[in-house]
């Protein structure tokens, strides 16, 4: 599965720190441990930093190219910034993200015209969070229409079905499951990406809930995640389901992971 | 999920010699952590002691029935043993198992006549373990009808795709997800049960790809497991799991087991 490392993001305390210091030593060795744990994107968000966030991308960008071979995903609420942000990058981005909300939809079309690049599209409009599959289903439809329409190929989009806290309604995994499966049988070709900590929001022992709730999905069928790749039982989960799910040509990851030590559970 | 605790079984050397012993206080002690750490069903099986198993089994439904309050799962190979076993039980037994091969379903309707029960029904036949979808489908639709045809409910009919290793065919995982689901589909209201072991046959760190594809065979839908309930890890991936597919209300089991201390991930 696609992984997009999430550990750059200044609402995090220690990121936050290392950016207002400009101590590029700090995000140069966080971002290495990322892709030497698999990440396959880093994703840079520097959302909570207002009134500084697209100097800040800026720099976070500056420092991460050149000690990293991976791509970046662009992570922002803001569609200016990632409109300025998008030509900055060496590598084909991911842009992080768009919804279905018509006014940042239109935006957003804008931004990614600029350049080619994958982009993660969230499956909620004015109306908030999806409350049924078939709302998921209907924002999806427009997210794909509206991307494809400026030239987003249906394989660079990547859905967000929005998972909700079960903490909040019992049924809230089942709802992302089976929206997850649905994605996939009703556009055939789109990607699909979350984040999983949502999921046990209020509840003890999250990254319990968390890295199982990521083997669910996958069975669903997801295609990527926002995880913390040095998070070592999630990418242990995320290699075994993988193995389990016929994805690793004669288990030889599972087997060189099991070697190599980095099997953790 | 229904949870068959599988420790009594003499394939394993301390169960073996306790019987061989007739030590009744190791297997009472055993079978009373399998119930406190949750077990449904006390899976029997002495099948691996050839010429002494009926009286083994004997002996071991005499030694657990009056310490345990739940229900026997009756496990042998031979349909003769099961018949004379059937009745010997106080509860309601759970019969484990029947195949699809004519023979022996023939003989397991003969003695499933005798006593209401519920029966685990492999979904194999002549030609052995099946190697498609369709094939499981075939062999349960014949199960099917053969045990209601003797009176058996649907809801009392358990499964079992057979589970196969991924270390011969990567595609086994898949293939029995894929399974689990249809047969839901295929037969509203049978139950589905299944061992794990299997799964990770011939590869290393097994209870690992074990627990982890049980998350994942519960995500298809699956009923029912033959476990070790006190893997604790593997207890904590099935209440996590049910947890996240909403079969907890209000995340009260959950909540509960996490104040107990009893979340092993």
């Amino acid at each position: 599965m696609l992984i997009v490392g999430e550990r750059i993001n200044t609402s995090r305390k220690a990121v936050n720190e290392a950016v207002e210091k400009r101590d590029a030593a700090y995000i140069i060795a966080d971002v290495q441990k990322q892709v030497q744990a698999g990440a396959d994107y880093i994703d840079v968000n520097a959302g909570s930093r207002i009134g500084s966030e697209l100097e800040d991308l800026i720099w976070l960008v500056e420092v991460i190219e050149p000690v990293v071979n991976v791509p970046l995903a662009l992570d922002s609420p803001d569609a200016q910034v990632l409109g300025k942000m998008i030509r900055k990058v060496k590598q084909r981005p991911m842009i992080n993200s768009t919804t279905a909300e018509a006014s940042r939809l239109e935006a957003m079309k804008v931004v990614v015209q600029e350049r080619d690049c994958d982009i993660v599209a969230l499956c909620l409009d004015e109306q908030g969070l999806p409350k049924s599959v078939d709302m998921v289903l209907a924002n999806a439809s427009r997210l794909i229409d509206g991307l494809m329409g400026v030239g987003v190929p249906l394989g660079s989009i990547h859905l967000d079905p929005m998972i909700q806290p079960i903490g909040v309604d019992q049924k809230n995994g089942l709802l992302a499951l089976d929206t997850i499966r649905r994605l996939h049988q009703e556009f055939p070709g789109v990607q699909t990406i979350c984040g999983l900590s949502n999921v046990s929001f209020g509840l003890p022992n999250r990254f319990l809930l968390n890295r199982t709730f990521l083997v669910l999905c996958l069975g669903s069928g997801l295609r990527g995640a926002l995880v913390d790749p040095l998070d070592q039982k999630m990418m242990t989960n995320i290699m075994v389901a993988e193995t389990l799910l016929g994805r690793d040509d004669f288990c030889m990851k599972y087997l060189k992971a099991n070697r190599a030590g980095k099997l953790k559970g």
